[in-house]
């Protein structure tokens, strides 16, 4: 099938996955769970097809062990689906609702988009996880995944279509497309009024592209320069932990902080700690020329180094002389995901968190607490940076539309 | 000064207009209601530049008429600017809050978008509405509004960005946009950065314009093919008084009807009498087959008719014999606006309610109301057909994002 012809599908299943009971859709999620461990050994010997192409291609083995599938992460692909169905079903929920003065009941209601189309690199646990926030949202999901991951989703699709027919609802709701080719992302972006919104999670590239050429409505996902701001009024230890954390928590993550701006006034008593901590993590320090008096090991950061996101062992630096100069650097190079101040000011607190644009603003946290799991929403498909739909980690009502429903009994204007 | 330079000075004035208070918003809006009133013969003045040329141009009357302004109309622009000063202020809300397990404090906030374009026609009314939902929602305005209004378009900003500096805001809050050459749309259309958010309000080829051509995303308005379906169980009378409602309270705006579906039950006790009522009130019915049986006046309805938004005197009549073949016609000719049921069946009504894809679903009442000033919003910017941000007619919170403010004491992961 061509990815339009996927597309209808999914349009015709996903009106049977709006009525869908959430004891219906639940069942099916705990079926599909059972199922992928029960066929571990067929996804398992899928995956070593994968990884052998990989292997002969040269890839790196920590892009390898991304691809690879065990057991256990089979199993943790299982319980993922196992807590969604734990979770509330958004669909139904009533956001809004009055008796207006004419005695008209208005109640906006939370319904599914109808089809989802999801674009994504990597590891394999993603097809079913995003297979799993579909189907409890009510949405029919259409599937890009990697050609490097092709054959492993191709097995997981498989048991997870069986098991959601199983289940009764229809097996169409969850379909992979063609990842041998570009053109099936280039059908699925251009398949306005069979596709409801496109999901794109991968590099600022693949973003860039299906942003730039998409007639489908696009919710943008994660490019994330996070900067990590120490104000004059910073508290020291809460200052380094927060900028040890937000760097080296885990580097390849979106809600890493990619540059820590220091006020002049803190700069003497905190670089050398910063620096040194950073330096004895093995993390790479680009800095202005004000930050390289503090250290020989400092790089000399490029203009290039504020606007990069590096997703490793690397940060820039830069000292400011104000608040106000911190919110201007962080306006000209952030990408509205997520920008942290360290201050025990309120005052300074207040004007950083009213001045700063992004889906996220931490006040003395690591930028790292950007993320669905962290913020309580038990299931995440994605963090937003753009400001329509949704902004910030996306769970399962960000996933819905509305629709009024008005009743009267024969109301005329 | 360019479109793109006008955009970049939207987004400077964004970043203050941002930290107003509701007291400095509110009482900017007040000056630039007291000043239309002040400057009403200036913009008259201006106006009938417009009127000359349009008549000129050989302009309909009707079209004139929208475009006219005198001192009554100017009055009710001011009075609108009042009552948006009176409405609760979106920005700050918190939509969401809760402390984590780990002490975190989040909340999720209301926020300006930033920028706001708006791409508009016909009414010089619109300018000033415009202008004042953004500015209360906290968004600079970028104006592109119809070519045949420019000069009074001009007038009315020239007054608004003169209240709005004297009132202590930035004038930039407020720009028109050139409206002589198609090259401002296009600029505002690749703006992405700069614009926020892009709103369309027109016919049907500006808004296909826009979403296809657009990289800012865009929320699109006002196309309507609603229906009334009138069921097996219906109650004559209400189906009736609802339907020529629909049809004939105002035929030109996006919430009339332009399909009427009347169940094969029911078709000979109320096409005869529905037939006749339309034919009284001067409008053409376009029928299929069966519904030309009942009266020598219907005009045979061809495969255009199902999909047209007549804004007219028309409208498009079919016997269907189910209410999932009323369905079946919503799904394939239906813009997602406005759909009605009539019945006094709770199953049927429900099932019409879960089954129709809409902006709003109408239980026995009119299409008309469909309208933000009828749902008590008390302004509206336009009325989402899409699904992704806002669905349905747009208040000021439809004109915000939201941004995540997360509190912590030096939290790490």
């Amino acid at each position: 099938m061509s990815v339009l012809e996927q597309a209808a599908a999914a349009r015709v299943a996903a009106i049977d996955l709006a009525a869908a009971t959430r004891a219906e859709k639940d069942a099916a999620l705990l079926l599909m769970a059972d199922r992928l461990v029960e066929r571990t050994d067929d996804i398992v010997a899928a995956n070593a097809v994968d990884v052998a192409v990989a292997r002969d291609s040269g890839i790196s083995e920590a892009m390898i062990d991304r691809l690879a599938l065990d057991p256990a992460r089979i199993a943790a692909m299982a319980d993922g689906l196992r807590q969604l169905a734990a979770l509330p079903d958004p669909i139904g929920d009533v956001v809004r609702g009055s008796t207006l003065a004419n005695g008209l009941e208005l109640r906006q209601v939370r319904v599914p988009f109808g089809v989802v189309g999801m674009i994504y690199e990597g590891r394999p646990n993603v097809t079913a996880d995003a297979a799993g926030i579909c189907l409890k949202s009510g949405n029919s999901a259409l599937l890009r995944g990697s050609r490097s991951a092709f054959s492993s989703n191709a097995a997981i699709v498989s048991v997870l279509r069986k098991a959601v027919a199983d289940a009764g609802l229809p097996a169409n709701s969850i379909q992979l497309l063609d990842a041998t080719t570009r053109d099936s992302v280039k059908e699925l972006m251009r398949a306005r009024g069979l596709v409801d919104v496109l999901i794109p999670r991968g590099g600022a590239d693949l973003i860039k592209t299906v942003v730039e050429q998409s007639t489908v409505p696009v919710i943008e996902t994660g490019v994330g320069n996070c900067h990590v701001y120490v104000d004059a009024d910073a508290d020291l230890e809460k200052a380094l932990a927060i900028t040890i954390n937000s760097k080296t928590h885990r580097n390849s993550v979106c809600n890493a902080a990619e540059s820590l701006l220091v006020h002049a006034e803190i700069a003497d008593s905190f670089l050398p700690l910063v620096l040194e901590e950073l330096g004895s993590r093995g993390v790479t320090v680009h800095g202005d020329p004000r930050v390289a008096g503090y250290s020989d090991d400092v790089v000399a950061a490029t203009e290039e180094d504020w606007g990069r996101e590096y997703l490793s062992a690397d940060i820039a630096v830069a000292v400011v002389d104000s608040l106000e100069d911190a919110m201007d650097h962080i306006r000209q190079w952030g990408t509205g995901h997520t920008e942290a101040i360290v201050s025990e000011s309120v005052t300074a607190t207040r004007r950083f968190v009213a001045g700063v644009d992004a889906a996220a603003v931490m006040v003395n946290a690591s930028t790292r607490f950007t993320d669905g799991g962290e913020f309580g929403f038990g299931a995440e498909i994605g963090i937003s940076t753009q400001k329509l739909h949704a902004r910030g980690p996306m769970g399962l009502p960000e996933l819905t539309s509305t629709k009024y429903v008005v009743t009267g009994n024969g109301h005329t204007r």
